[in-house]
């Protein structure tokens, strides 16, 4: 796989991007990294040792964070991140990173790369850690949605899920909502939970914010405003209370002594929840892998990201474009 | 204060209801609790060294959490929340507890109490205790909202929690949404925020998923269903991540040691975080006090709402009146 990272973007680019780039390269020996930007500023982060299977791609500089992205790239269309598209438009490449501004990148892949057919809105796809993990989408492309979205997302989430997780049966869907009955919720709520239980996708029906990550679906539908508020708030939340927990440890000697035993077991529940282990959203909907970094991506973020890719991006694209069309032909049977 | 109590709402009812208001009863000798539903079964739990300020007074079965409520209502007009409701309307009582059914609460409040002027649609309040407390609305009562029904959370949450915190100035109010840039959001977050921004509330812009709870905010505005799932999610991950760190603490001998000596401070963040030390959440934008418990309120929970109301609910409704009213006197002048 030929992969285009944005070598520009994220607040820690391009060292961390490039490092996290070149550690890809080694764990992935078959696939090709071109890193998209300045040379001369890559050049200095990749040092003398490179391997083989990274190359330069020239580019301007990334759309910064404070831009408003679709301005940005008709101003500059020589942006890394719209360069990156490019080539993956073109053929040149198989897949884009980057850990620049989400909107910019979001705007990029439509207008470069383009929407798969049948799929008005696309949806960054996210995984919720814990305990149990699911894909949360949207987290924020199409902050405004229809039902008919909603339907999409359910069926790009559900081929992602089953790629992403290894599932041996089919995804398990849930419809984040107010209530569990069907009759809850607003309209685009009670639209999409109609539409989504006739799609022949496996629904479990309406999930409320308590059972997000505990195991009820694998992938969680929902409109990319609520989405984002959800995701951000649940990393958020386990953040503080994480910082709670390390707060509580250090009041006196004892209390120390007992946090060194317990220390190592909780950084692995803090591992567990940081996001820089999951390697990135998937921005689903575009005719090909788009990855989204959060924008404070280290090396090892960068690194995780870009070796997800070359896992789960493979086929990716004609797998969900079968299912939204064959999901989309039933729908006209169904009407007709 | 005159505390009509909802004695067979909730999933411990009528014993842990009937425990905590006999609490409160203790804690509040100048208040009067009116435990409303069947006096025998009321009797039963009451036993014999009731406080003289608790009395009962009969009213027919609670509205289950199955029940369509405003249907249930309609059959069961002496429903124990429609009872009680309709004592705060007949000036019988001042306030209103229920730990049943949230819609049955809303809709007996709406039906039976009715609205303050000029709020078209009321808001659930809720604390989010964790780590700086700020208070969320709407937490579920209203899942589809105009631009003025968030002006009125705001100007509704802004006088509930200066109160409620004891502020000393007015309190800070925010508006979730996906970033913190004005334009940010739905059509919705967007007129929202030119309205609270002209409003004269005291308004610190949007806030993001990742800063609820970051204090910030003494006050997170919403719509009902965005409120719902950040609340439940927020709590729900806590939760998670608390049974995480337990479980990251039961592996070996060594480590029960430490947690042996840990334990005690990991209570105090879990008494941080749960909602039965926060008593409740308050309807507002109705004519009264009307608090609504977590259906699986215990005894504690119960106890500390009640109190919570005769701390908070005094002059309650009328500084909430007040605040709607000249908020949109200035509307009016603005717009002429």
């Amino acid at each position: 796989m030929r992969i285009a990272v944005d070598a520009l973007g994220g607040d820690n680019a391009p060292e961390e991007v490039v490092a996290g780039a070149v550690g890809a390269a080694k764990r992935l020996p078959r696939d090709e990294i071109l890193l998209v930007g300045d040379p001369g500023t890559i050049g200095a982060s990749l040092g003398s040792d490179s391997p083989s299977n990274v190359s330069v791609r020239a580019a301007g500089a990334a759309v910064g964070m404070d831009e408003e992205p679709s301005t940005a790239l008709r101003r500059r269309p020589d942006a890394s991140v719209a360069v990156a598209a490019g080539m993956v438009r073109d053929g040149e490449a198989d897949a884009l990173f980057s850990a620049g501004s989400t909107g910019a990148t979001v705007a990029a892949a439509l207008l470069r790369i383009g929407r798969l057919k049948g799929c008005r809105r696309p949806a960054i796809a996210t995984v919720l850690p814990f305990p149990s993990p699911a894909i949360l989408l949207d987290a924020g492309a199409t902050v405004s949605c229809r039902p008919q979205d909603l339907l999409n997302f359910a069926i790009l989430g559900a081929v992602f899920a089953e790629r992403y997780f290894g599932l041996e049966g089919a995804a398990r869907v849930g419809l984040v909502n107010v209530g569990e009955e069907p009759g809850k919720g607003t309209d685009l709520a009670k639209e999409a939970h109609a539409l989504i239980s006739a799609s022949g996708v496996r629904f479990v029906g309406n999930v409320e914010g308590r059972d997000v990550g505990r195991g009820v679906a694998d992938v969680l539908v929902t409109d990319g405003f609520t989405g984002n508020v959800v995701l951000k708030t649940a990393e958020g939340v386990a953040r503080e209370i994480l910082g709670m927990v390390r707060s509580a440890m250090t009041g006196s000697l004892v209390s120390k002594l007992a946090a060194g035993v317990l220390r190592p077991r909780l950084v692995r529940v803090r591992d567990r929840v940081d996001p820089e282990n999951y390697g990135g959203s998937y921005l689903l909907g575009v005719r090909g892998p788009v990855v989204i970094g959060h924008g404070n991506s280290r090396a090892r973020g960068v690194e995780n990201a870009i070796v997800g890719i070359s896992r789960t991006g493979g086929g990716l694209t004609a797998a969900l474009e079968d299912a939204l069309g064959s999901v989309h032909a039933r729908q006209v049977e169904g009407a007709s």
